[in-house]
């Protein structure tokens, strides 16, 4: 993406300036960052998650890119350009053309080859190592770009959070060794604390999930907001992850030489697990303690999307005080993709009584199981919440409309395909490294690090001699920073009521310089204090507009989010100019040391 | 495209710098530009028409973006940006999503929605002014972009001047009156020649036609070169335009009341036009003079793509004395292809004898003419040469094996469906304007003004209020630079044998340094002088390679093009560094002082 000059000091003129600011929220936006770029005019919806930058937009935009950039530069990385066009083949032989399923975008070109816009560029910057480099003399190299990226999101949200179109900054290390990749790594986890801080941003580093990326450890960095689509947790002692990352400790099994045999009961009227819980106390109750919600066992019928096209009928086992958490699902099992099963998938399966669905009708995958009229029809695939470990008690389905089974014993009376990170995580959970209770919050993922080893390289054949003069497969390290996304994290964490409120760092101007009135010796004053600015380095907006009313004037300044506003008015006739910070207190200055007062502030703001 | 920092000075060090030189020249490159960027490891490519950038090559390109970013903004520009990837609807509403043809890039998103890789701009910027400005008083204004544009080239050639994926400054101007449009478009026309001027290229500014799309006045701007794809044409008297837009001087019509009869005759042995002249001057001479091959009348045979995917088979009529040039029938029947016909197409029209079409068998359009067998067949369109005025004399085919007519006069015995600039021109043909005899050469396209006028704004309701408060039709003028094209037209025009040779403002380094030898002193010595050169803003690449021979390091440092060559090497035991430009007299300076005469030098080259 183009980065606008970054200017030494200039003046913007409100009167010729490409912008109109609207005073409604644009009908489509849900989230605070998005209302206000298109209200301010910064951005403007070209089609669903596809963006167009106005001028004011584009200046934020190229002030970050700027800070990305030297912090990459900074760490010996090397900027190059890929294109966004990409023929398929790469794709093809790491596996990803298909895995990436309908968020890719392909495309045909006038020959009938296949094309993409490309997600991210691991093979390619591979390809082009592999091209250049032969010997672990050129190794460690860092690449990185700043460039445009597509992704077809099943549902594009949030304005520029989660677009098809985007802009990224996404860099490649390449080492011989292990222990060279982690500090690529590192250097990039640092790198991005500092992108982060210069920003601006509040930001946590959480564990995260490798996704259709593969690879070993990845870390990701989120600014923390409500509106956020990431979910994470903290615990006291240190531990954070995202929630799709979050490991559940295994409970130890437990002997069940002595549990009582399972029964099947009539379990009328019990249309919820709470009712059903009732139930069992009053009439079945365990003699150690009461049955509760923790001991059901939820079957919950899914169904996978795989990368190939093919559907996949699952059931996944959960305690019953917990709901299944589609993401950690579609995490867990990625590249394929989860979704609630449909009649039709039912249909597919006579054994599945909904509702009373019971391990005893399920798994093992490949096998057979009886069906409702005792014939044989094809296992669905079962998997299990960790916890469900051999020992534990269970009240279940019966597979049989109103009944249930007491005291399933798994491990005696029921096994599983495996086990899968399904079940929500809660307020309160244990972390998994025992450091305390975890809390829960939101963010926006702004980077993410993932060491990647030896995967692209192998399946692209990216090797060099090594110091024994022996052909080792390069490992990589691969690590994106949302650029367009940071800025809608940005003006998330930095607006009120009234409009947007710019760290001087990224903001389009550093003033906003108000003329009001009619008066041309108000307007001469104001042009001269805004040149005078410019030519101390401060990049001025300036609202020379001679007939908009001095209300619409400090709305409009109060939206676009300058972090000082200058007003040029009544006072001049004293001799004095009005300074405030976006939202702060009002001063008088005297207008001859208005040029160099303000200056001054600037450059703490800048500081 | 993401532009890297210019920097104030740095130090770029070959030992780690990515990038690998090539001694032979990549197979599939055809021009000096291509080859030698490919070799001097600038860019590398990713597909047919499609390439990476490496640094050195995004350095130049950064370059030559911030000159184009400069001159626009200076005419009173203003940078937005927008997306690559967009909806068909409004290239629908203007007829480009059928005009384009297999030139564009199209694609479905999941939900089978129609998309495009946008190959220009002209409706978004239309839709996104009318969205936000409503009133004559928010005119004229001129907003551009510095992006990456898509194009299915039917065939991808030349490396970088002709690829699919490419990068572009475009720009749009929005008047309400055709002065205002005709202000902006020499105000883009004076930036142009900045831009080119400062970049250091050749220009010429000629006049061109108007293609896919529409308006009225163009001009290119050319750089002239033998592997240029454009044909241009100047006159003595100062015409000059691009051979497709050359208007052929009609002749006045000659009176034919006195002319003979036309008259069919046997022509055997006569396959050439050569031999039929003979012929005719043998068997057959004309009174006045002899027939020369600019008395026959060649009826070509073509077959037109139209964008709708319709097949048309016409036939184009000129003197035997010229080649019908493609080019030129393209650019007068845009957005048709032609191409030549196929057999096919000559089965569907028994009346076509090869070799011997006349006129008598073709058209009017529409209309029905005798077939071979005196069946009534469907006619062709037939379009002639402006050369062909009522009166004038031909021998042509008489739609018969064999036989030709002779002295078939134009208005009197034929007509036609039209006229079409069809024939080649050819140099010493007349100016259109009078100014003198023609020469013909070839350049190429860097950059394109348009004066659209308001064919676009009508398609997509471009209105705003005029000064009488009644809606005004906004009219429009689209401008173009190719921003890789010219870094390419750059490396065509500065190369010699040996490599690349940049102009100073846009070379990726100032100073190429080189250190020779094994000697450490010479090494630290190099070192010190690449900083000091450094810190008074010179960009410096430092080849510290140390087990790399002088021979190597001199021809990589020819090949790579910076303006100064620097050597540390033997010398120094004297107190001495070497300093010659890149193709000039090298020359001695004290080691002291080099820095100091290194920097005065780069700061001339660059004044």
């Amino acid at each position: 993406m183009s980065s606008a000059r970054l200017s030494q000091g200039d003046v913007l003129r409100m009167s010729s300036l490409f912008v109109r600011t609207l005073r409604e929220d644009p009908a489509e936006a849900e989230v605070a960052s998005h209302k206000l770029l298109v209200r301010a005019g910064y951005i403007r919806r070209a089609a669903p998650g596809i963006y167009s930058w106005l001028p004011l937009g584009l200046r934020v935009l190229a002030k970050i890119e700027a800070i990305v950039r030297e912090e990459m530069t900074a760490i010996g990385g090397q900027e190059v350009h890929f294109p966004a066009l990409l023929p398929r083949e790469p794709y093809e032989a790491t596996g990803r053309w298909e895995e990436y399923g309908p968020n890719l975008f392909r495309l045909k070109d006038r020959k009938e080859a296949d094309y993409l816009l490309a997600p991210t560029h691991e093979e390619m910057f591979a390809l082009l190592v592999k091209d250049l480099y032969s010997s672990y003399k050129d190794l460690p190299v860092i690449l990185f770009q700043i460039q445009t990226k597509y992704r077809d999101e099943a549902r594009p949200r949030a304005g520029l959070i989660r677009g098809r179109e985007f802009v990224m900054k996404d860099s490649y290390s390449f080492d011989v060794r292990d222990e060279g990749l982690e500090v690529s790594y590192q250097k990039h986890r640092e790198a991005y604390e500092k992108i982060f801080t210069r920003l601006g941003l509040d930001y946590v580093i959480v564990s995260a999930m490798s996704g259709a990326m593969g690879g070993s450890r990845s870390e990701e960095f989120l600014s923390p907001s409500a509106i956020g689509e990431d979910t994470f947790v903290r615990s006291p002692g240190g531990y954070a992850a995202n929630v799709e990352a979050v490991v559940t400790p295994v409970p130890e099994a437990i002997p069940y030489d002595d549990a009582p045999a399972a029964h099947v009961e009539d379990t009328p009227d019990t249309p919820t697990i709470a009712t059903l819980v009732d139930l069992a106390n009053e009439k079945f109750p365990r003699p150690d303690r009461p049955w509760t919600a923790a001991d059901t066992l939820k079957n919950v019928v899914l169904a996978l999307r795989h990368p190939d096209g093919t559907r996949e009928v699952v059931v996944v086992g959960v305690p019953g005080d917990r709901e299944v958490d589609l993401k950690r699902v579609e995490a867990a099992l990625s590249p394929a993709e989860p979704e609630a099963a449909t009649d039709e998938d039912f249909a597919r399966f006579p054994q599945l009584v909904k509702g009373y669905i019971g391990p005893q009708a399920l798994g093992p995958q490949g096998e057979q199981v009886e069906g409702p009229d005792g014939e044989k029809v094809p296992a669905v695939r079962y998997l299990l919440d960790p916890r469900v470990v051999p020992g534990t008690r269970w009240i279940t389905g019966a597979n049989e409309q109103g009944r249930h089974v007491f005291d399933l014993v798994a491990g005696r009376d029921f096994t599983s395909d495996g086990t899968v990170e399904a079940a929500e995580v809660r307020p309160g959970d244990p972390a998994p490294d025992g450091s305390g209770p975890l809390e829960l919050a939101r963010g926006i993922e702004m980077g993410h690090i993932f060491q990647l080893g030896r995967k692209y390289a192998e399946a692209l054949g990216l090797q060099v001699l090594d110091e024994n003069g022996k052909q080792a497969v390069v490992t990589m390290g691969s690590y994106g920073v949302g650029v367009t996304r940071a800025l809608a994290a940005l003006a998330e964490a930095n607006h009120d009521d009234k409009g947007l409120a710019w760290p001087a760092h990224v903001a389009p101007a550093h003033v906003h310089l108000v003329a009001t009135g009619k008066d041309a010796a108000v307007f001469d004053a104001a042009a001269a204090l805004a040149d005078d600015l410019a030519a101390r380095g401060v990049e001025v907006l300036y609202d020379d507009r001679p007939k908009v009313s001095p209300g619409v004037k400090f709305k409009d300044a109060e939206l676009l989010g300058a972090p000082l506003i200058v007003v040029v008015g009544k006072g001049l006739a004293d001799g004095l100019v009005e300074v405030r910070p976006r939202a702060g207190e009002a001063e008088q200055l005297p207008v001859a040391e208005a040029a160099a007062a303000v200056a001054e502030r600037v450059a703490t703001l800048l500081a």
